[in-house]
């Protein structure tokens, strides 16, 4: 099993390898940017998706209405995000920023609300990624959900090993994307505007559509465009992560950030609107843009389905950095179990990976890899942590009162208010198509986080040892006994040994024995006799061949007679510790059992004894032949008493 | 789980459940027989599928002398195996008896027969049986891979959950299949012999086969033939489960065993030829026989199928008593991980039950429920085990030299010769058909069983301790010291707890604390100079969060700076018990990683000590409404570095 964990996750990470390169502008673009910039290969697809069946060719005047909305809300958060960069150089994440200023409850729906979000970036950019990539090669299309899944393998296993955001890695894709994004969109441009190219319209469009033009329709395609402002929060995580000034660079990049969707995401609008592109289930809008833009099946168009593929699992890939983030905070808070709180060990990790990969996996499968069927889980969970976080920043202003107070509250105050419309507008919009989940599901996540807390702090309050009780403590004037039992199996030199070590610990020893025949206990009574221990023997007789029931009743009614309050009965286990993997399977795990049973009970501490036992070839010589094994098994069967310990019915006659 | 656990397997088994009732002669029979008399069901047309296709409608004639040489065969193995009851009162399986007289290669080849063959009467009895019913209702045909893994999966589940050969159980379907078969071997007789009915010669039968008559095809068909001895060794290996005299009454069932046996199979055989039934593939020999002998598919035919599948059921299940207990008794004697021998828990015992029932599975989907296809592999091992059982034997009065030795010995060395040659016939004819598989099985288990053993002789010869090497320890005149190793996370109840126990056990003793901030580091040092503990307190700073490595390489070099010969170091490692379940996942493990790792050292002993937690709701007020949550947090928050000693990185700011 080794080799294939070593294989699959790789060597162990050292620590150091945590202190990761620091961004410059230049490069902390595309690393932070790939979330939010791929989000625009799917947003206007998911507006036209709302309107074109519903009103038909008349759906491209709402639309870039509805892009100006969004672009609109864009401006107002990147404004509310460049507060949160300059308050939170440290990193100031929707769930930090909630739990600091709005408390507990904020703060653990925040957490619910991005992990959530988390597993649908996953889920919706790498079905989108698979959409792009089967428009351009029509073969694959019916083996989307397959394809998804293996992509989602390929993330896993790349985040297993650990794959970091390594900026050489994840700079070339994203600027290619984005090279390949504007170049669709000057040229789309130029060739209709300038050159007069006049696009066809597409026969599968109804020139009236089956319904009015409602506001509720519109609300519902604001909804689905809301896609294109997840991963805008990105870049306020990561402030620590920039180079001296930090938060000045991190503004920079949130801006160009901002600068980016908001091209790209009108540019494809735009050009939706202009050469009529209606969606279509086998072809994605932007593979149909860029076909007709670059007329046709050739390099430029290749160059843009493919990189945009590539962005997308890029995309997905971010989350894979943040869910355990987030999980490693809120662990490190207790609302999430305390051993995922460590980087250290890669194992802990991967824990939170595996989880993300499993849920993102059972939504590809159900929703069938299609983003129309998951955008409308995704954009709530989004929507509802900008709104705590920047809710929590309004209460901040509120609360610091520091220089220019009342204005930063404003444009915070402003960006809450706006993402709150918007997830009440998502929630209504979208409850039926999957938002009901997420409404659902963030309560009950929101419950198992307070109840682990609420563990911890009972623990917390159990140990807890206030500074005047530490002072009263004075371990010097303890007169606490310890007593000690060894169970041996029969006498031999591990059972000597550890009688010699439960001498060196107590002057309280007695040794217990279960012997399952009489002759068995004959035997041991007459070996004992003969070693110097001073130490009592207690034999049980156990006709059935059970020996841990006898033992744990021995130590119960031990721990009843002769039990003092403050004693500790110390039980000594003996421990095989072997060479070769499978030799594991030959000892008994009944010592797994026993301690397992002993560690329910109070006063009971037990002494694990490791023997380490030499290779089969050093005892016995390696040219040995199999003909002189019948010899040693006579041999073996004469003192079969003073045998393997662990088999304690050895003498047992053959039933 | 455990409530699918306690479905599946039942309620734990009391020890002494296992004192079976004692057989009479009367239920010894049909409980014993099973595996016997069923093979009759499939010996004949394993016979008939030989020749027929060869040889055509000239087959019925050496049918019947290939029957009187396979009778010939059991009067010999009856005889031969009257003296293995006289002999081993005990029960003498062929293991036993190899074991015993011919060495431990011997031992263990006959072991590696028996398992197989026990896999193998699995395989064919529910293969036979399935086909049977099938034959009655064609509508199964189609299912019948389907059909056998069901019934194999019922056996499983009842043996899992202990269904014991319990007389009234076994006793009425092996009489009512008895019944059956005499009944139609009667009236069949009867019909053509006395009413002169003339069967019709079916159309399927070649007047003139394809191939001549030679010497190779009637071994071929003897060694199918030879499945109907199978299970003929069940008696001797159970006559202590008889009433006293139990191998008088041992001896009774084997005749009356060996004359049903006789009676039926030559009964079926000479039907076959009287009706000149040819093999199916969709119509078993029996139910073609029993439907032209009771004239049609009536009570009586259904009845004799049904009865026959039942039989064939309880041939399996024999196989399910057999095969653990044959490696419980390897496992006695070192050649089985030696934790199979207990017989007490259940648990242990389900392991061959479900090693068998995977084995035959697998054997049930690759040859695809064919007793045919199957057959190949089966009498090889059978026949194997019954040479080695009398070639035993006949070493054995070679050797005690009793009265009359010389009668003993000719009869048991006529049954190991012509068992021998039966092996030699079987392993040639049948080599291609997948005798080689088993050819090629047994000597790979018995390296698996020679080398298990190899590693217990070597433990035992570790351990051992020669009388006289006993009597020169004195433990009264150590002088060796144990160190004590206290690591603690923070100064809390239970690393208080800690140290005092560490006080009673030494006066070595030294605290250790890995700091992975210098806040923390300050924090502990003020807080442990209010103790009066008299220990010193060893501080590491790791400024990577690294834990475990620290404390395993301060335990090391104190290992080599302190350590005197003899002396041992005890580390002690607080382990919380928690109330409810899931709460298990919210303590890091971390102490089972570092005791695996210390378990590696020689000198070390890791004591558990456990701390009873109590329920959250007897420290937090059941009524504490979530409201006054986030007031706990925050006075939790202000003492976090008294709180949860599990984790130990809380006070580490966010990155």
């Amino acid at each position: 099993m080794n080799w294939l964990k070593r294989l699959l996750i790789g060597r162990p990470l050292e620590n150091e390898a945590l202190k990761d390169e620091k961004y410059s502008v230049f490069w902390g673009l595309p690393i932070l940017s790939s979330d939010a910039i791929s989000s625009v290969a799917y947003a206007t697809e998911e507006i036209l998706w709302v309107l074109v069946p519903a009103i038909g060719l008349f759906a491209f005047k709402p639309l870039i209405g509805i892009c100006w909305a969004i672009i609109g809300l864009l401006a107002i958060l990147t404004f509310s995000y460049r507060q949160t960069i300059q308050a939170y150089p440290g990193g100031g994440g929707a769930y930090t920023i909630a739990m600091d200023n709005l408390g507990p409850y904020a703060g653990v729906a925040a957490g619910a609300a991005l992990a959530i979000d988390y597993t649908l970036t996953v889920a919706v950019s790498i079905s989108s990624g698979v959409f792009n990539i089967a428009s351009a090669f029509p073969v694959l299309l019916d083996y989307r959900v397959w394809l998804a899944i293996g992509i989602l393998l390929l993330i896993f296993i790349g985040n297993l090993r650990g794959v970091r955001e390594s900026a050489k890695l994840f700079g070339f894709p994203a600027y290619a994307f984005m090279f390949a994004m504007i170049t669709m969109i000057i040229v789309g441009v130029f060739k209709v505007k300038v050159l007069g190219f006049i696009p066809r319209i597409p026969e599968n469009i109804p020139e009236i559509g089956a319904e009015p033009l409602t506001i509720f329709l519109i609300l519902k395609a604001f909804s689905s465009g809301c896609a294109a402002l997840t991963g805008v929060e990105a870049v306020s995580n990561a402030v620590p992560n920039f180079k001296e000034p930090s938060p000045k660079r991190a503004n920079m990049v949130l801006l160009l950030l901002s600068l980016i969707v908001l091209i790209l995401f009108g540019g494809i609008s735009y050009l939706a609107n202009l050469y009529h592109v209606a969606p279509l289930a086998h072809n994605s809008v932007l593979s149909q843009i860029s076909a007709q833009v670059f007329g046709g099946h050739n390099f430029f168009y290749y160059f843009t389905q493919i990189f945009t593929m590539i962005i997308l699992a890029m995309a997905a890939n971010t989350a894979y950095a943040g869910f355990p983030m987030l999980i490693s905070l809120m662990a490190r808070d207790g609302y999430a179990p305390r051993q995922l709180s460590t980087r250290g060990n890669r194992l802990n990790y991967s824990n939170g990976i595996l989880i993300l990969t499993l849920i993102a996996g059972l939504l590809i499968v159900v929703f069938e890899a299609s983003v129309s069927h998951l955008i409308g889980l995704y954009a709530v969970g989004v929507f509802i942590s900008f709104t705590l976080s920047q809710a929590g920043m309004f209460v901040r202003w509120l609360r610091t009162k520091e220089k220019g107070w009342q204005y930063k509250a404003a444009i915070n105050g402003l960006g809450a208010l706006v993402t709150f419309i918007a997830v009440f507008v998502i929630g209504n919009t979208k409850f039926f198509m999957g938002a009901w989940i997420v409404v659902i599901v963030i309560p009950v996540l929101m419950f198992f986080f307070l109840r682990i807390k609420r563990h911890y702090l009972a623990v917390s309050l159990q140990l807890r040892l206030q500074p005047e009780e530490l002072e009263a403590i004075d371990l010097s004037k303890d007169v606490y006994r310890n007593h000690v039992i060894v169970p041996i199996e029969s006498i031999n030199k591990s059972s000597i040994r550890a009688l010699r070590y439960a001498k060196t610990i107590s002057n309280n020893v007695v040794a217990f024995n279960v012997a399952t025949n009489a002759e068995n206990e004959r035997r041991i009574r007459e070996r004992w006799q003969k070693l110097h221990t001073g130490i009592p023997l207690i034999i049980k007789y156990s006709p059935y061949r059970k020996v841990i029931e006898p033992l744990l009743e021995f130590i119960e009614s031990y721990e009843e007679h002769n039990y003092r309050k403050g004693d500790m009965i110390t039980v000594i286990l003996s421990q095989f510790a072997v060479k070769t993997w499978w030799q594991i399977f030959l000892h008994n795990q009944s010592r797994l059992f026993i301690e397992r049973n002993l560690l329910t009970h109070k006063h009971i501490v037990v002494a694990t004894m490791p023997l380490q036992l030499k290779k089969d070839n050093e005892v016995i010589n390696k040219y040995t032949t199999v003909n002189k094994l019948a010899q040693e098994v006579d041999n073996h069967n004469k003192s079969r008493v003073e045998g393997d310990s662990q088999n304690p019915e050895k003498t047992d006659p053959p039933k």
